[in-house]
């Protein structure tokens, strides 16, 4: 049956940039299981602690794996991502890099840090090791016009930087085009909310993933559905205050549209039991600023897009 | 045997500020058990949706309980606080305040909503429910100089407004006059991370804690330990990413001085393996801002003040 046939794309099949029209390496039917190849988000430039982000070429760096078409996707669907899962492979690496980040004018940079993962547990050196914690940073689908590097984030998703979007997550990203033009990439073993030295664990991996349509119905950004909450997301430019304003603003339409709270409801729900957080703000920014907002999933709140 | 002996101290035992002269309610030995009563931050000056945050005296908002005097607390040590119990009242209020927070223009203001507390659960109307998450937005000490009313937080506490400071914190204040001078206050039944509206559900209480000392150690800030991590917090005026710039120095002076860190390794870790993340970020911001940074408890983070 299409609908469950598993497929898979390698990590040769990739774009640099989500834009408005993009060519897809595979067309699937909605329900299907699809596998991908990313690469580490320096395309593998990056070997040892020898090998310094200084000597790299930028035009390669946060490929993502794809595009999939999704059958019967228009513009105004969402396209349904579930994580299945999320697996890195042995070795990845981070990177102080010179100009960037809060504490870079404290360490020396360039450098290049080597990291093993084994089993569930992400070894820095003898003495640092921490939990595993995979997700993949890029995730988005062709945009209405606007092309932007892999680099950035935007209404379309792209580099959001969510830590959250890990194993189980449920991605709803919003077709501008026809089929949607799914693309992924940018995995981390562990990356921390904010990602203050502008690299997490970059590591090249394996998603699978079960990809689904959801008719005329979609978020101004993805939203991400977890066990328990629903995550909305809010973009900018170097400015976080501004991600966090249009955060706030997309839980508030939530809120009204999707779930019936009047705006004076939304806005007092959202200060009292709805967590607004840091996807990426490392500085200085020169790409994307990425709040979020967490809405507990209560009884008022039973599923968006209903 | 006096560091067992229960204590208790009303909700009429307030401060308004935190500052250098502070004159006790209590002094107890470190290993004290305390019952604090709380006023809610309005002081009850709203009692019911009619009674609009315009009419209110400003005077009287976040009152603290206390001050505790701690015996043989000197500048350089720390008070732990161990929050046992947090226990708010049956009813709480949130209020929407003219030309605060991030949605104020789209919504009809002054405007006061009740709350409901019952069992586990928080009712705001009959359609939205959501889960308790209690909590204390005030927990301070005496400063080394300045004096700050509690709608401020600083390097001696104050309105923190962390969500994490509920049953099962462990505070660690850094004690600047002799005594240290602990006072807290501003309970919630619940807030989200941002407090996008200013208020959470604002709510008296009940708080029990057991108070103890450590000599010769302290952080810049407060730092708080709960079971799976710690805490640092970095506190600034409007601007939100210099309050996140201190919580990451926090961080890092912790990992290096605390945990033996290289500062090249403090950077890496804090952004692969740390969440960088939002406790007060309302705007426009008259009072703080605060920023926490949270560091997992791994093999290598044993403990901090070692």
């Amino acid at each position: 049956m299409a609908a469950t046939t598993p497929h898979r794309i390698g990590r040769d099949d990739v774009v640099w940039s989500f834009g408005p029209d993009m060519e897809p390496v595979l067309e699937v039917e909605p329900g299907s299981i699809v596998t991908l190849e990313t690469n580490d988000c320096f395309t593998g430039q990056i070997q040892t602690e020898a090998d310094l982000v200084t000597e790299i070429d930028f035009e390669r760096v946060n490929s993502a794996t794809g595009p999939i078409a999704v059958r019967g996707a228009e513009p105004g669907d969402s396209l349904i991502v579930e994580l299945l899962q999320v697996r890195p492979v042995e070795r990845g690496f981070a990177t102080l890099i010179p100009g960037i980040g809060q504490l870079i004018d404290k360490v020396q940079a360039p450098l290049t840090q080597v990291f093993r993962v084994e089993g569930e547990t992400v070894h820095m050196n003898d003495r640092i090791s921490f939990p595993l914690r995979p997700m993949v940073g890029v995730i988005g689908v062709a945009t209405d016009g606007e092309t932007l590097f892999n680099g950035f984030a935007g209404r379309h998703g792209g580099n959001l930087d969510n830590h959250l979007h890990g194993p189980g997550a449920k991605i709803y990203l919003p077709v501008r085009q026809p089929g949607g033009m799914l693309a992924i990439g940018d995995m981390h073993a562990s990356m921390g909310d904010g990602e203050v030295c502008f690299t997490g664990v970059e590591i090249a991996g394996e998603v699978t993933l079960r990809v689904d349509l959801l008719k005329g119905k979609q978020g101004t950004w993805p939203v991400t559905e977890l066990a328990d909450r629903w995550v909305v997301h809010g973009t900018a430019g170097p400015d976080f205050m501004e991600a966090l304003d249009r955060a706030v603003e997309e839980g508030a339409r939530f809120l009204v549209e999707q779930w019936g709270f009047s705006i004076e409801e939304a806005f007092i729900f959202l200060s009292v039991a709805c967590d607004a957080n840091i996807c990426q703000a490392c500085r200085p920014q020169e790409f994307s600023t990425i709040a979020r907002v967490s809405i507990p999933k209560i009884s008022a709140t039973p599923r968006p897009f209903s």
